[in-house]
């Protein structure tokens, strides 16, 4: 388990046989339900409970922007954000030849249909700032610039609360490129 | 002095009495040099060994860029990129009433006089994606909107190398809401 060193795993073992309560029990329990609970929205690819996510399943969601990610766990921080108020599509992973992902690996066909049959006005592609990260979304952007469809990448740059003494330089190089007018 | 903890500076005192040779005059000879050799540059702040700075009296460097920066020492990491090839201006510092920095205590004065003289063509603040970086920013913009120039900011986002499940919400939300067209 993440994070889970061998000494806590041996206190949690240890509790786990000693405890007088039911709590392992029910600790048990929980694992399997939601093991068998839990699955990819056939739609996002997000966690769901029914066949379509909340996200998905949420008529109040923005059809008109959809939101490209690597993994149905990039989700969770842009949610924190409550910035964004459209519809989501995890790819499941990135285009990685070391890893041996190819694009047939990913949920690109789905998220191709998805354009034709929900035709939404942007797509924001919102995936790793690193080589593989905009491989992938140049990628996509080849696939999809025959939809019309408004193409766009979240922005790099400095990170909230840093200092130019504390950037690198592809950071500071990116940042000055991509400066925005006030 | 900076990252010399007690420990290397009793190593660096020991050795400094104890070494044969004569570098430890030749260093002492060095500080007293630069120190009485290298002070800011006129124009823009910079470190200077001459009236003017390398960068200002450099006439390859594009007059119609000015980038305004906090301390000289961020002009290095900018320099770094390469990506740069106008001029600098070093406030000396940032508005920050709890450090009690006043606006009359950086060198706005002359980033005004330099702004009517040299009638650059785009002003890019390059100042640190913090809450004082962002009010000084502002401050400079409510003072230099009524010139013909064009007022830019480095772009604030995704630092390279990084995703998306390692940058803050602040950090997010800024990518997501400055995000750029491909």
């Amino acid at each position: 388990m993440p994070g889970v060193g061998p000494r806590s795993a041996e206190r949690i073992a240890l509790w786990m046989v000693q405890a007088r309560e039911q709590q392992p029990e029910g600790i048990a329990r929980a694992i399997g339900e939601t093991r068998a609970a839990v699955h990819p929205c056939v739609q996002c690819g997000f966690f769901a409970t029914a066949e379509l996510c909340e996200i998905c399943a949420d008529e109040s969601r923005a059809r008109e922007l959809l939101c490209v990610v690597e993994q149905p766990t990039d989700i969770l921080p842009l949610e924190k954000t409550s910035a964004y108020r459209g519809r989501y599509h995890s790819l499941g992973g990135r285009i990685s030849p070391l890893d041996r992902v190819a694009p047939e690996d990913l949920r690109i066909a789905s998220l191709l249909e998805r354009v034709e049959k929900e035709s939404p006005g942007e797509i924001i592609f919102a995936l790793a700032a690193d080589v593989e990260g905009e491989a992938t979304t140049n990628y996509l952007v080849e696939l999809l610039k025959k939809y019309p469809v408004t193409l766009t990448r979240i922005a790099h740059g400095l990170p909230a609360g840093g200092g130019l003494e504390s950037a690198d330089e592809l950071t500071l190089y990116r940042a000055l490129s991509g400066r925005t007018r006030l």
